[in-house]
């Protein structure tokens, strides 16, 4: 008779929980998951999949108004938010159902409830109010947007969790933030024709990536007509007699509009999830405490994903599953490795870079050697668009080594995964000039800066 | 007094012209460049350049259907074909401009003129009659569309020459040719809304491509709705009463067109250049004889570029122009590297590939792993267009190492270019798989196949 009930119970359906479950499952262990709210988390119901939906939406106006440089005329376009609404929402019905169907052919038990920890290698399930154990416990119970309670008319916002689902497109939008969500949202709102500010407390809009890049983006954005107001914050939400909201600024005096949309950060989903009562330790944002194995301070209990706060990105969830799996049921131990994660922002202009920022590289090495290029796409040769892609190479003058590879334009995603195989293998900028272009390409840029645009010496620019 | 009137003298204004004449002018030789129509050659004025703006010009009609499933309704659209060749025509003027200007600000001197061989180091200019002396001479004349002469009724026909600058859109096509110019005009003119048929007398589009690739466009293309025949020929053409243009082909009848074109291939511009006078071999199909150094039979002349068809490609091109630079001017020889150069097919779909396809790695490798995903693009779930993404890799089993990497879908172009560095680097598949995905691309399946799909022994699929 086996000890437990289980040989894995998941706690959380997202990208870190289905993943480890369902390998498990189907390398014949015994599993359970346990999903309150919907099948794959925050990536498919209200993150990466819907985002990158809306951003396709969002590009429709600009194309319809680039055609004409191309010989098109176009008859007048009308947008529907319902119908983008309610398509999306097909699509991520349809995501869900191949997240449980992936579970249940692997032979995992798929619950439908909040489950809570009670005791070591013990969960309770509040639907039923019955208790499980099992041999081991994996918490990939994800992170929800900061409802910033200490703004006074904080619920009245909105977050990028209800953005998606709003009842009806608002005119105006004043997005808090400065992260990836806030700067995302920013450009879907606009492309849609809402009226978008973007309200940023630090000097400028996304921080830790390359300040080229940040200055390129906020200046395309305000081309576009997104308003941003750096250095400035909330300091109070109400409502109107119209039912607007009034924003009180510190710097911008009152912006008043129809939603404010805070994304000021994500924190980790552990609150009433019985962590100390299981010994399982957080840290003092709440996220828990894993080591380089994603085992918790609890024996027999994991933590993988957002709510362990290293790397809030699916793919990394999905990696640290994986690894678990490797090192927990494959005798072959093996760390989550998170460095070199390459990364995108989709923006418009996109943003795609793996690597350090030409700052962090000049903390860290004494020569660098920048390689930069700034074009017009070609596109935007006979659309008429003013738009600039921007292309960095950050190269470690001692050895060669590209240690940072930017990006700010069309496809900067897809050419930021590539880059990640490059940059991973540690290849050197010899290997880059090696490379034949690809014409006309965008990218053939980056195989094509044969001479550095100028020298970096202890983090200051000599040439 | 110097022996000779120039150190350099180059005919062809094209990119292996351009490019050694603005280098050895920049390093302070005496330099004439020679040429009889634009400057800019074949990719700016009648190649890669229009081409791609055509592209551009031929995808909207899909954007303007793929708007409905993300919530857009569009007005009627019209195309007006000579709005586009007008504003190709400005760019490509201002291309040729900035080619000019590059020449001169290095202290070029520029001819508008047909240049022949006249013996050793010897031109003659035809717009003088004067002939001079120069210590180098390149010949970088590039190639033109074959006319087919052995074809009845070829003067009928036109060719990508003519293509971008018909006096009006014809309403239908039949284009001749398997190779990529036949498959993105054929995408182009489709897009535009012209009845397109191609046809090829191989058996299957793109020869030398990766056969799932070949085989996947094929596919795509008469999804869109372009008519595709091949293993057939056109026997003859003629001219009806109504002005349209009659094909007889070899297994499909009479088909019925407002235009012909053909593109059977490319034939080097040699003829009455005055070679043999100066001692220029040339081999059966007319192209320059070269050595590892761009050298020709005769001494002090070199040949760059199309015209000696080794690689039709403008980074090529302009590759070999940087070689001879350093070769010539830099006391560095060095020798072009035409090895593992990635390359586009600027289709709707387009493709993508560096390396070897799975065919050509059979015959080379004991054992293959071949890594293949097909999905359909994230953007298609919702505009509901029918098309697949398909990734391949071949890798040998015995070292891992990537031998090809071929893509078919969007931005395959600017993926292939990455790829490039990846596989010039000797990259490994363990590299690819050391790579964290980028959520959501299409190229994150590049770095997420994590088992093969088959496997390849002596050429033989076996599992």
């Amino acid at each position: 008779m086996p000890a437990f009930d289980y040989d894995l119970f998941v706690i959380g359906g997202g990208s870190g929980g289905v993943r480890s479950g369902r390998l498990a499952a189907s390398l014949g262990k015994k599993v359970a998951i346990a999903e309150e709210f919907r099948y794959g988390g925050t990536c498919v119901i209200r993150g990466c999949v819907p985002k990158k939906l809306y951003v396709y939406a969002s590009q429709y106006a600009e194309h319809f108004e680039d055609a004409a440089g191309f010989g098109w005329t176009v008859g007048e376009s009308r947008f529907d938010w319902q119908k983008l609404v309610a398509a999306k929402e097909q699509e991520i019905t349809r995501l869900e159902g191949l997240y449980q169907k992936g579970l249940a052919n692997a032979g995992a038990e798929i619950l439908r409830t909040r489950a809570e920890l009670v005791g070591p290698n013990t969960v309770r399930l509040l639907d039923t109010g019955k208790t499980v154990t099992a041999e081991r416990i994996v918490i990939a119970v994800g992170g929800h947007p900061t409802p910033h309670d200490a703004l006074p008319g904080h619920e009245l916002c909105i977050s990028s969790n209800e953005a998606f689902d709003l009842a009806e497109l608002p005119k105006s939008i004043l997005i808090a933030g400065g992260g990836y969500i806030a700067v995302e949202f920013a450009n879907i709102f606009h492309g849609l024709g809402v009226e978008t500010t973007l309200i940023y407390r630090g000097k400028e809009i996304l921080s830790r990536f390359d300040q080229d890049l940040r200055r390129g983006l906020h200046a395309a954005m305000e081309e576009k007509g997104i308003r941003i107001l750096c250095e400035d914050i909330i300091q109070s939400v109400a409502t109107d007699a119209d039912g607007r909201r009034v924003a009180q600024t510190m710097k911008h005096g009152e912006i008043v509009v129809d939603q404010v949309m805070l994304a000021l950060g994500r924190v980790p989903n552990t609150k009433g999830l019985g962590l100390e009562t299981a010994g399982v330790n957080t840290d003092e944002r709440g996220a828990i405490v894993v080591d380089a194995f994603s085992r918790t301070s609890a024996p027999g209990i994991y933590a993988l994903g957002d709510v362990t706060d290293r790397v809030q990105l699916t793919p990394v969830a999905i990696h640290e599953a994986m690894c678990f799996i490797q090192t927990e049921y494959k005798n072959n131990p093996v760390s989550p490795d998170h460095d070199l994660i390459a990364t995108a922002v989709f923006s418009q202009p996109e943003i795609g870079t793996v690597g350090l920022s030409e700052e962090q590289a000049g903390r860290q090495f004494e020569d660098l050697e920048v390689y930069r290029a700034e074009f017009r796409p070609m596109k935007a040769t006979l659309s008429g668009r003013k738009e600039k892609t921007i292309m960095k190479l950050i190269v470690n003058a001692a050895d060669r080594k590209v240690l940072g590879a930017h990006i700010l334009g069309h496809d900067a995603g897809e050419m930021a995964q590539l880059l990640g195989i490059s940059l991973k293998a540690g290849c050197t900028k010899d290997d880059f000039d090696r490379t034949m272009a690809v014409h006309p390409t965008a990218s053939e840029e980056l195989v094509t800066m044969y001479a550095p645009s100028y020298r970096v010496h202890k983090g200051e620019r000599v040439s």
